[in-house]
């Protein structure tokens, strides 16, 4: 098999996401740490060889290189049972997905990073501006997760998939930001089930 | 076949990327029109029915509900050209979907509407403070585009497919926004392209 090797910072819950459905599916990855508080993915020898856009995760496939964290678990997933064989179950992950990208990482992983990571006290003015906005942006995230999820097992087809990795991977840290995740019970209760499927690895591991 | 229906604002390039890649595979959309202005999306009707998230686009697949713009255009491409066959590209291609949505879209799009559609002076002190940072990331995802494509006529696997059609939506009407086209010269040329394929249909059609 193709040798694979993941660029990664590893706390980033969009690394976590593809050595969780690697793990899933038994794929052997390699890794390889950036610091990205320092800037190591902001080097033109980065940008230049594994991400123009200078952001981990970068899936290296060969001599190939996947950025973008979803695109990543997709590759790794393709024939397994993460994806469903359903073409509206397919569609259906898929816009779990792309709301994952567009509603929920922009504003529960930034806050975990901005307060758990770069902490609150050397954020910019202009970032702390952005804090209520992300705050109120990222509860109607989670609200609209729980309510999916009331009577639901699984994000899609009642089984779990790709949605639920790409959702597990900053929910389950959203405390870390400052998200009550009490507030949301059928959430929390899916992270448990997500949490104790076979293969399951944390975000520590 | 089963009844296509898509809920839209036909302004929105989100909308016009489904309506471009249902006409490119023969596919037929009836269209229901909401006023995003007047918060026809955001009714308690709209959000138990079609989109609990209250935005367009969604289409309505018989009596199934697709949000999300790249979800959709994945439902009606499936089993065509636009989707590669092989599995590299395949994914490379949804990386660039998910690039459009985190890092083009709410900068390329949102600009775009606050300046064409709401206009600058009705704009709110909040969001006027996020236009420099929206520029600078919309202008580095263009020129992130404009490196890669140029030598290549496409995105992914040198021939038209979703991640053009993705990108193509937001890209076109930049101008709308502020974003100076002509200092991209790459990408310039592949708009052309894009809307020189059999079946295109524009974004006013």
């Amino acid at each position: 098999m193709t040798e694979l090797i993941l660029h990664e910072y590893a706390a980033s819950g969009n690394c976590h996401k593809i050595r969780l459905t690697a793990s899933l599916v038994g794929a052997t990855l390699e890794r390889r740490e950036y610091d990205i508080m320092k800037g190591e993915t902001r080097t033109p020898e980065y940008m230049t060889k594994v991400n123009a856009n200078g952001r981990i995760p970068t899936l290296q496939i060969g001599d190939l290189f996947l950025p973008e964290s979803n695109a990543a678990c997709w590759y790794l997933a393709e024939g397994s049972p993460l994806i469903p064989t359903d073409r509206f179950a397919r569609a259906d992950m898929l816009r779990w997905m792309f709301f994952e990208q567009y509603n929920h990482e922009p504003n529960v992983a930034t806050l975990r990073f901005w307060l758990a990571f770069v902490g609150e006290a050397a954020l910019s003015d202009f970032q702390r501006s952005l804090i209520p906005g992300k705050r109120e942006a990222g509860e109607a995230a989670l609200r609209l997760m729980d309510e999916h999820l009331t009577g639901r097992a699984f994000f899609v087809a009642d089984r779990l998939g790709l949605a639920d990795i790409a959702l597990y991977a900053y929910t389950h840290v959203a405390e870390e930001g400052g998200f009550d995740l009490q507030r949301y019970p059928a959430v929390s209760a899916w992270l448990k089930r997500v949490a104790a499927a076979p293969g399951y690895v944390g975000i520590d591991a």
